[in-house]
């Protein structure tokens, strides 16, 4: 099996360095050799054993050369050459192997579709948890289960930068700039910290469990970047983590898939998975509660994953790109608004002034909401005190009504600010 | 696909009524009935639509039958019936799918060299962790990947008695009563509280990790019956929680398989796995560290690992039984006494009298061996007085020249009581 690779950064690399140092990996009983490379920047220090393997400046062209048998997509971008050389290895008939999420959010189910017609596999285990079987674990291993819901950590970066945040009280802007020094973070960060590439991968995992075709825009999507060092003090006084979790579950009979900043309890394995982990739960109805944590990303971790879908190829397994024949895949179109019971933490900035408390409390009990946790904290230099609060479950409609109540108090110095608490 | 099932016990009976209740099951595309099926006592009551399957009262006459595809043997033990019908049916050139931890763990390497002689797959993701799944993990997600170590809670039912015990404070003998009476153990409780069940299981998972055969006499196995509860109350107070834990390592470049109680860290992930879950730890080069936890025994879960194989019989992928074609695989056997470092929780019944620390610690030091931590309880209605302690780490013999040592000082009432501390 002859593999041509399109992208040489920290994954691409780490696979060329393995399929070199390996050429006859584990089970596979069969020699895996590397037919093709393909970077932006021919000139840079790789393994020394890519020296003699033919060098396309072009995707496509390597995707198309007689010289490779599988096209390895690790170029990233849910467009540009990395749409292209896929659909040209498709084309061609030749599997691809990819880790790019994006691409497969966004046009996953036009290039299913041109996959099975072409009989061409096409494997991504690589895009959602790096080297750790997300994707195995639900495209295959729960095929026949009815699936509730899936929640966890999806993105690295965000976590790294919240567990950063908590742990040095530190603001989200400092925190950033000091990842991106580390490296955990980009140049430019807006596809981790604006919650997109936790989106593309949610919207994969929610294809695959609940048998739809992906679609990245049926996604809600908020990322960390509001995110207070305030909001996160205060919501640890009240039992609670805030996380960027990313959930698909069944609201009313829809399926509703978002991300965004939301709090977990302190003892919830989800509050618990520090620093750059990513982690999931995932519901079924025979499985019961499964658990997964791992490294999300790294590139020997992710490469490995592209090994295990290489491996998956020479095992020969025929199986639909997602659940079930492509064609046959409803969209997962945006749900109508829902009124799902849910819970909130709320921060108010009041001014410090007999009668507030009541005020609060009366705007929530007038729009039938009830409060489960109540903290006030002495001011900290600032103008007014801190207020946070917790309700119980009530319905989106009367927390809003709760909301736009107490935003017109005159005791209030901002705006309400609302972050979602996890239910999972 | 015509599935012929022998074993109707909650496996058995959840999987024949979800393949009643769903014969086009997700991604296969292609329908499964089930062909024949076969189990002790026709005379139970059953799902309805088992009355129109033609009945076996032969495993090996149904593995044989030509009315099935696929034979799947729930019926358990490492040898009899299963063991007769699974070799029938491999015979017959028939894929087998399997929950039978035990015959895999004895004669896996026999049955794989006959399934890959004949062609024939042979699937277990049933036999760990119920419907979550380890199997494929290691075997499919990790293929090519250096792991390092495996370790893990692979017996919901010693995992809720050490649960239970810590919880209510109550002995073994009385919380194992309860579990028979409640289900969650059998009438015969050695396979589970012996450590055997477990060991059955990372033995499977060893060979898969380090690619080995695998072969259940080269387990080192103790299981949970001499846990007392105050070994749990004493190493709570020193921060660590008692578990069954299994685990493959490489020691000294030796693969190191064993089960039995050990000391986790209250704060560890295996430590917060409860009452009847499973959780498995895997260490690799390159992935970093998964975890993976589930509910590891249930009907339905369990099932729904059955109902993933038979989708992978399906998908057709073909791959070597254990990591690598079962010829080529060395057995994995009982290494030389290693030498290893260690830490260990010692407990200990003194009389309440000047001097008896003094003696301790330096039987200890006279050793070789560091305390960790100590502590000193007041007596509870017992003669003499309790002293537990954490060692830091040490040779195993110097650790077995202290309890020597300790075991002669005249103020000992009983035998010191030693615990491994697990290093996860």
């Amino acid at each position: 099996m002859r593999v041509g690779i399109a992208g040489l950064g920290s994954v691409g690399g780490a696979l060329a360095a393995y399929l070199i140092e390996n050429p006859m990996f584990a089970a596979a009983g069969r020699p895996v050799a590397i037919g093709g490379v393909c970077a932006r920047d021919r000139s840079k220090a790789r393994h020394p054993g890519l020296a003699e393997v033919p060098w396309f400046d072009d995707p496509v062209a390597l995707a198309q050369s007689p010289d490779i048998d599988v096209f390895v997509e690790l170029i990233g971008g849910s467009d540009g050459p990395a749409k292209a050389s896929v659909e040209a290895a498709l084309h061609a008939g030749k599997p691809v192997v990819t880790g790019n999420k994006a691409l497969l959010a966004c046009h996953g189910a036009a290039l299913a579709k041109l996959a099975e017609t072409k009989g061409a596999p096409l494997l991504y285990e690589a895009a959602v948890m790096g080297g750790t079987p997300a994707i195995k674990m639900v495209r295959e291993a729960l095929v026949g289960e009815k699936i509730r819901a899936i929640a966890g950590i999806l993105n690295g970066t965000c976590n790294y930068i919240l567990s950063e945040m908590e742990a040095t009280g530190r603001d989200f802007g400092d925190v950033l700039r000091d990842a991106q020094a580390l490296g955990y973070a980009e140049a430019d960060p807006t596809a981790d910290v604006g919650g997109f590439d936790a989106g593309h991968k949610i919207t994969l995992l929610a294809a695959l469990a609940f048998g739809y075709a992906p679609d990245f825009s049926a996604a809600e999507v908020k990322g960390i970047a509001e995110v207070q060092g305030l909001d996160i003090t205060l919501a640890k006084a009240l039992g609670y983590r805030i996380k960027l979790i990313a959930e698909a579950d069944r609201v009313d009979g829809r399926v509703v898939v978002r991300v965004g900043p939301a709090l977990v309890g302190l003892d919830h394995p989800l509050a618990r998975a520090g620093g750059a982990l990513n982690a999931l739960f995932i519901e079924g109805e025979r499985i019961g509660r499964i658990f997964l944590q791992g490294p999300g990303a790294g590139g020997s971790a992710t490469a490995a994953a592209v090994v295990a879908d290489l491996a998956d190829l020479l095992a020969g397994a025929r199986r639909p790109v997602f659940s079930a024949p492509a064609e046959t895949l409803a969209p997962l179109t945006v749900p109508a608004a829902t009124d799902a019971l849910e819970r909130v933490f709320v921060r108010l900035q009041v001014k410090d002034q007999p009668g507030v408390i009541a005020a609060v409390s009366e705007a929530l009990a007038e729009s039938g909401v009830s409060i489960d946790s109540f903290l006030q904290r002495p001011a900290e230099g600032m103008e007014g005190v801190p207020i946070v609060l917790t309700t119980h479950a009530a319905r989106q409609t009367a927390i809003e009504a709760a909301v736009a109540r107490m935003a017109a108090l005159p005791a209030l110095l901002q705006p309400p600010r609302l972050i979602r608490i996890a239910e999972i």
